[in-house]
């Protein structure tokens, strides 16, 4: 059980950043990564439609014989609910340990939130940070082009500075002193982001607060890998010719990616 | 009949850019105004899900007696056939009176096309233009970045001049004489991209385009209204405050726009 793999699941690939971390945190695991690309974007979709994705697309990763599931989009994180499981395999979602880890960077009680703009609507950070802190003020900012700057590759790029400095002067003004990545896509661009808010705002990375949570829970429960020759396998419900290139720009890889496809 | 409303139908708000047109060119016509907000965007869906849902747009349409539809959505255009009806209400696509009026522009017979990654890549307008005149070469450019810098309402703004200057500049080098806009968005660029490009490359606006075609073809069934209180009347299949802003955006009014949900 304890080389079983874990499940990962995105709207897209913005949950390859996820991946990333989980595989530099936990190098002997193996992985299986399910995007549902035919249907993304979950961000504009009611909470009812993304619970019957959600649960389509665990029931798929069950089947893989996963021994966790990891929710790496922000839409879809929050609607799991706490200590969700789909027989017996527990589920994770981003947004809890991304709160988790903004309330004990945070000293002055001031914490920042950049999303994409249905992540801002829901206020999920902002609810998930009250529940625990109540008197943390949270200051949100939508950031709609930030999506479609990384998927066109322009990261490291001066048009998408350009674009970082106009939706961070909000925040920076607001007093902020830590940064909630609110979307999967945002840890390409976390160094361009550090240079612009410099070092007394702390960044918090979903997907660095999750991989310590599942390391964590896998550890508490005798679940982590020893396995020497782990594996990662891709799945997509719909696979475009960009699929392969984005997985290559976020894992950091030349190798082509093999992606399999699945009808849910 | 002749009084009866003309049906327009957009997987969302951008097709407002050809509602706008139309109400310029036929001021005394009444228009039903669907937008397909709920399942947007169409251009990553396969064309048999787009025609599946282009028969429920059409069919509501049809149920609210108008005497022809515009499919102002470039990926719907894309899958009308030639003289399609519904209910023997005549249906028209935007792609063949974009392609038709580049072709009449072209001098040195050297189109240039801007779309999204899904009109790009299912080279919509490069086959239409081919059809009509084999010869012409068509140059393509997808810009993605475009459609989201509209609906940020960064129009007139220093970073999508820097954006659209960056997209430009191999069409430019490719010699163009004529460009189409092939987005519902773009025309909201108009005069921009016209700075760029200068006064020696001919735009071709698809809403002006399908207008003066719609003109004709009303005029030639001797349906053109005399209606002195033309209304207009919004659906959506879902409805976010974003509508209401983007649509008083696009209209140019300072008026709050009332838009009716519809479940198709």
């Amino acid at each position: 059980m304890s080389n079983a793999p874990i499940g990962i699941f995105d709207s897209g690939l913005g949950g390859l950043t996820v991946l990333k971390e989980l595989m530099a945190q936990l190098p002997n695991e193996s992985f299986i990564y399910l995007g549902d690309t035919a249907r993304l974007p979950y961000g504009t979709k009611s909470p009812e439609t993304i619970r019957k994705y959600l649960q389509q697309t665990s029931s798929f990763l069950a089947n893989k014989n996963v021994k966790a599931i990891v929710v790496a989009c922000n839409s879809a994180s929050s609607v799991v609910t706490e200590n969700e499981t789909i027989s017996g395999i527990p589920i994770y979602g981003v947004i809890n340990p991304g709160a988790d880890s903004a309330i004990n960077k945070t000293a002055k009680n001031r914490i920042g939130i950049m999303g994409t703009t249905a992540t801002i609507t829901q206020d999920s950070y902002k609810k998930a940070i009250h529940k625990l802190a109540p008197d943390t003020k949270v200051f949100s900012k939508a950031c709609p082009l930030l999506v479609p700057l990384v998927e066109e590759g322009w990261h490291e790029d001066p048009i998408t500075n350009l674009v970082l400095h106009r939706y961070l002067a909000d925040l920076m003004g607001d007093g902020i002193d830590t940064l909630v990545l609110g979307c999967t896509h945002y840890p390409v661009l976390k160094e361009s982001i550090k240079k612009i808010v410099g070092p007394y705002i702390s960044l918090v990375d979903s997907a660095e607060a999750i991989s310590k949570v599942l390391k964590e829970k896998l550890s508490e429960a005798n679940l982590i890998s020893d396995n020497q020759k782990p594996y990662v396998k891709f799945y997509a419900t719909d696979i475009n010719e960009s699929f392969s290139l984005m997985a290559q720009r976020i894992l950091g890889t030349d190798t082509k990616i093999p992606v399999e496809a699945v009808n849910l």
